[in-house]
C-alpha cells in the first residue's frame, strides 16, 4: 500500500479570543509564536505556535456563521481538528473515499500556506476532524 | 524565561472501541501500530500509532467511571488531550500554578511508559486538557 497519512502537520485549537490565547499559550504556555493571518473568506482570524516538531494553530471564528464560531457556540473552546501531510493529496481522498471515507470537499482547496488542503468528514473518522495537507 | 512547554509528545483520541478505532487509524488511515497496552488500574486500553515526528494514542475507557468513559459518554469520541515534553515537570509545575494554572494532578505520578506526567485541568487552558511529560 502506498503511504496515506503522513507526519502531523499542526493541530487546530479553537479558541473565543485569539488575543487571549495567543497569551495563553505563548506567555504561560512557552510555545513560540510564528505567525498571524486574517482569513475573511473563511470568517477566521488565525495564529500558528511552534511546538517543537509540531505546530499549535489557533483558530478564532470572526464571522457567527464560520465553522469554528459555530464549533465554539455548539461544543465550548478545545481542540478542533488534526492536519496530516500526505503524498499526492489526489490519490489519497480517491484511496479514502473507496474506503468509505467521506470528505467535507469534495476535491481539493488552497489553505492558508496556499498548499491544497481537504477536510475528511468527523463522522467518517470516530468523531476526529481531520484535514490533509499536500507537503 | 526557562523553558515550559516544548515538543509535542503525542495526541489523545478517546474511543468507543479499540479495535475498531485501530483499524480506522492504522488500515484505512495508515498509521503505523507501535504497541497497546492495558491500564486496569486507570480503566483504560490503549494503542499508540506513529504519526511522523509525533504520536497518536487512542484510549478505550474499559470502565464506566474512567474519566475517558465519561468523556465518550457525555462528549462522544474525539480528540481527547495533547501531551507535551517539560524538562522539569516540577519546575513547570511550580512556575504554571504561580501563574494561575490549575492542575487535575497535584503532583506528577508515574504514566504508562514510567515517566512522571500531570494533566492541567482545562477550565485552565481555554478547553485544552494538556498533559506534561517529563521529557
Amino acid at each position: 500500500m502506498q503511504s496515506r497519512l503522513e507526519t502531523l502537520d499542526h493541530i487546530g485549537i479553537a479558541v473565543r479570543n485569539l488575543e487571549d490565547a495567543k497569551k495563553m499559550f505563548s506567555d504561560t504556555l512557552g510555545l513560540v509564536l510564528i505567525r498571524e493571518q486574517e482569513l475573511p473568506e473563511r470568517g477566521l482570524k488565525i495564529a500558528f505556535l511552534s511546538a517543537g516538531s509540531t505546530t499549535v494553530e489557533l483558530l478564532e471564528g470572526i464571522e457567527p456563521d464560520s465553522s469554528v464560531a459555530k464549533f465554539v457556540e455548539q461544543r465550548g473552546p478545545g481542540i478542533h481538528h488534526l492536519c496530516f501531510e500526505v503524498d499526492g493529496i489526489d490519490r489519497v481522498m480517491r484511496e479514502l473515499t473507496d474506503s468509505g471515507v467521506r470528505f467535507v470537499d469534495a476535491t481539493p482547496r488552497l489553505g492558508s500556506e496556499g498548499k491544497p488542503i481537504a477536510f475528511i468528514h468527523p463522522k467518517s473518522t470516530l468523531g476526529v476532524l481531520i484535514e490533509l495537507i499536500e507537503k
